[in-house]
């Protein structure tokens, strides 16, 4: 089955997403954006008609996917008057009820993943969570989510929060992780090449030892020795120093709690 | 050319480093152990002899690796009466002058990876630090190096301690993180495979992209709404709010500065 869609919103995620249900035979009829430049490009990208004008948004698509940061969701549905349509928002911390003010017929596809501009993801491999209001909705994502990925699973509002959740600390606060790893590199007139091959050996080791059991390190045993030595190596990063001391002792709380 | 070595320590840096060594040609003579059991196993894996007794540690080898925990390196060459001959150190941490209580002929070969006993590793990818105290012995570690990986690099006591901090915050706290995102899907009955694509591309994001440009999340713009949404759901986890503000401080902070 192939469906007629409008994409509200045009980012890295919208993007994605109009991209991948295009590739699996949807037709992608419109594309909104507040920017000019971002709705054009999508639509050019995916063969649709677009606007920057909430109440230009077709009546008569299938189904309207919602893809604009958080905040926009609902300024934009309101401006739209959209009404009674097939409304299915792609937010991981947003509640699927937000949706109810505006149809009976609402859900969530959400698929975890980071998604760049210039970076190509293989989106059967990424995890789709969906959530629906009603059976048939349910039909209908069940659907669409399995023509653009191996793995759809049914999540609870709740459920999807903690997968978000998740994923701020296994992608947003690791990246943040590297990043301090490139300061430190810099700083010692290092390339952080270096640390390359160690990255990409520790996010491997978990797809086969759960990460709990694969903690290595000073922090696992609380040995204050190495640690108050890489402390006062930190001495010329205040603000590195708190951070150290802040998750040394998470790891060591986690270890002593099992 | 190839050496004939003695392997002090048989943990997972020891296993490894002294197996790459006997597959690049090199002969591992004798391994130590204060476990009996770990430097049997390591001897009978390299074709080695071994002991837990540091005074039984031969004299006539070419080469010394010390790959034990690095407070007991100094207690262990103390008992041996080692004086005079060939001492590499394999720790981040240390500084090479540590050893010169023991030989004038000193160095330092720092393999910068996290080495696990059930998984394998190309050491040919992982880059090799090393320190010498003459001339003399840099070409003895070069070469050895040379033989073990493609990417050899001299690095002064200091910045190997650099490295050594920035791995810290690259894969032990990085796989605390893991971890992390591992509790919060167990408390909400969702398997931890469904993060494994997002922490694949994470990781390999940071392959072509500065982990610096590469971050994304609420952290950034230090969007307080969705942090508070955030922090409210890490209500079951009081240690982890904690550890969520500070290292989206953290991120706010590094991206103010630049």
């Amino acid at each position: 089955m192939s469906f007629s869609v409008v994409m509200i919103g045009a980012g890295n995620l919208a993007t994605h997403l109009a991209m991948a249900l295009k590739a699996t035979g949807n037709q992608v009829v419109q594309v909104y954006s507040q920017t000019a430049a971002s709705a054009a490009a999508l639509a050019e990208k995916t063969g649709a008609g677009w606007t920057t004008s909430p109440a230009a948004i077709i009546r008569d698509a299938q189904i309207y996917f919602l893809a604009v940061k958080d905040s926009a969701m609902l300024p934009v549905l309101r401006e739209s008057g959209l009404s009674g349509q097939l409304l299915v928002h792609c937010a991981g911390s947003v509640p699927m009820t937000v949706l109810h003010g505006f149809s009976d017929q609402v859900g969530v596809l959400y698929p975890l993943q980071t998604f760049s501009k210039n970076r190509e993801v293989n989106f059967r491999t990424i995890p789709v969570f969906i959530e629906a209001a009603t059976p048939d909705v349910e039909t209908i994502l069940r659907e669409v989510a399995s023509q653009l990925s191996e793995t759809v699973v049914n999540a609870s509002s709740e459920q999807r929060q903690a997968l978000h959740l998740a994923a701020v600390f296994a992608c947003n606060f690791v990246s943040h992780f590297y990043a301090v790893a490139e300061e430190l590199c810099a700083a010692n007139h290092l390339s952080f090449d270096y640390l390359k091959p160690l990255i990409r050996e520790t996010a491997r080791k978990i797809e086969t030892i759960s990460p709990f059991e694969a903690q290595t390190g000073p922090a696992v045993r609380f040995d204050r020795n190495v640690m108050d030595t890489h402390l006062a190596a930190l001495g010329k990063f205040p603000g590195f120093q708190n951070l150290y001391e802040t998750v040394s002792q998470s790891i060591f709380d986690l270890h002593q709690k099992k």
